[in-house]
């Protein structure tokens, strides 16, 4: 396949993350820096709507007493600070289940014929049904949006590769904190395992598909 | 836990696609590359054998046909460059089934209680018995050393810890070709979902943890 | 381990698709034939309450729009009547996702702390986060309870089998409607694979696990 | 789809362990019970070769050190005698890896394009790279034959199910110990999850799908 086709019958977009707690609930400058990523992904989302693609929203998803968490051992926490003594000790995560704080943002709030795919760890595909679904709707391209990059969005974009997913990152349409890894992935690991657009590129990409196919 | 700490009762070791293709078959330049880091990998072998760690061999594993392999969309092939014309045509995979190309660098070369693990795609995790045979020996950390660090390494890194593997990545004892990438993922990415550590470190951690359990 | 013990740390209780749609609101002679099953269910969800067992409700989950059901093709309905004409035309799920037949029934209704598995397909394990859940709680051991033997608590118990859980079958807690079925899988399928227990057995072993590790 | 037809361009053969342990190296009752289910699989390949259908070996795969064993509490052993004083100790399993005993029975021995799935468990999805292969190929029909039934074959089938794969149970080329678990998986249980057929209808729905393919 080209690579500036896309097969809008079998492509499906999916929103990750993107939770009032990294946003809405995030200090002013976060949401400063993510304010054009959410602009992206509304425009995004409307391009998708408008030729019918599904529509799939990853959402973390805790127990308010943690028990599910994962328990591993890591040099440092979420911010890349070490832990004071050496002394690894994860906090319950702030996304608990059915909490404001958890919420997709409203300015992508989900329809409801969209798919809400609660997650327990980093990648959208691990123990949920997000493969079930994206099979039983016939879907074999991804257009991913959100973040963290080098966390969530990382992951899944690894896990979709595995799945034999094609995936479409959309670099201004996705948030991170750290520069150096997000140039890394964007330059140097998802060309070799996916493809990165810009949101216009992508919407693009939608609009010929869509004609194509007869569904615009 | 402390991030010093190794209960070496549940640790295991995994080398990840050593294999001839990559480095006896692979051009000068990237064997001198690769030299040191063989050398930490069998100083690594020797260390965990001393302290009886189960040892793990991640093995890419293709047909000759190239029947199951991916057929996903990239921007560029796996040395980053473009496909001719916008083209995507993957090339069939060289570690063939049974080929010279496959197997182990004899500097490492499995024994026969150790466990060999095929694997399809890129994470060790992704259907394979990797998990189950980690399970069944009560292993719950892994010492990692191989490459590529942002392919095959970091996919399995990511795997392993959404499945609640603690991973230790031994830095001087990976590989990649990409600087800024192999910096991102030490410095930025892993720290937050492993450690990172040298060779000369997690040999110390080993023989500490083996003193504890009475092994050495 | 000897078949009579019970380690009640590492042991969990699953009530399987116990939903209104097969018991309050199914015909009259359904609900006489399941009473005794349900009343078996309430008693072992207080015993496993008493003793701070975690417990869980597998729970099929469907879309109204039936986008995400099964399309395979079958000999029969799921009552055993061949299709009309051999034309194989699943219906959609009756268990839609929030509606009064998908919910648990009253009679063991789940309390906050227990864990709701909503489930896709027929086991229990299909990619759901059930056996995230249980590995982080520490379990080894599933008592299981509900319906059908032959659909549901067959496929559930042999992915447990296969997932490394050691099963307890409750015989009398369970439903099915099909004689032959249940009484091969009771005396001949279960067996090799679980243990099959009455609701008192079940209770005095938890009773004397428990007393093992003065938790009652 | 009607349940007479057959899309032979998205259907592969899988035999199930049909293996030297389970009949070469049998007691000779068990030879000759499985004689007629060993020839009915013979003409089935033969079939399957003549219309080009991939075909898939499950085989058991088990370590001689028992490493990776399941240790599960049952109440019988696998011929349903209760363990001596209820202390339950699986043995190893003689098939173990790259032994005579493990080998495919030469009647219908693998050839190179075929696929070999070693598996560690029941099921011949479980922690395998069978999904992955099927999905590669195209494939969503499985014709399955081999045994036992109400051991490795069930565990598949259920497995198929969930992966949204269309099965058909080919009841003479199927074998088992026990004669009231296979009337109830093949009267009650596989209807409503699979279709089950003779090898002589398989043949002809193999022969008329390939007909309207132009394959034979």
């Amino acid at each position: 396949m080209n690579v500036n086709e896309l097969n809008v019958k079998k492509t499906a977009v999916l929103f990750f993350d993107m939770l009032n707690v990294y946003y809405h609930g995030a200090p002013r400058e976060t949401q400063q820096r993510m304010k054009p990523v959410v602009d992206n992904a509304v425009r995004l989302m409307n391009g998708a709507r408008r030729a019918s693609l599904p529509i799939f929203y990853a959402m973390a998803n805790h127990r308010p007493d943690g028990e599910s968490r994962s328990r591993i051992v890591t040099d440092t926490d979420m911010r890349l600070r070490p832990w004071p003594n050496g002394d690894c000790k994860p906090a319950v995560h702030g996304a608990t289940e059915g909490s404001w704080a958890q919420k997709v943002i409203d300015e992508i709030a989900p329809q409801p014929e969209d798919y809400v795919i609660p997650k327990f760890r980093w990648s959208t595909f691990h123990q949920t049904y997000f493969d079930l679904a994206l099979r039983s709707c016939g879907i074999d391209t991804l257009i991913v949006s959100g973040g963290a990059v080098d966390v969530g969005v990382a992951s899944t974009v690894y896990s979709a590769r595995d799945h034999d997913y094609t995936v479409i990152v959309v670099s201004d349409a996705c948030s991170n904190s750290h520069e150096d890894s997000v140039a890394a992935f964007m330059n140097t690991v998802f060309p070799r395992m996916a493809r990165v657009r810009t949101t216009d590129e992508v919407l693009e990409m939608i609009r010929k598909g869509g004609k194509l196919n007869q569904l615009i």
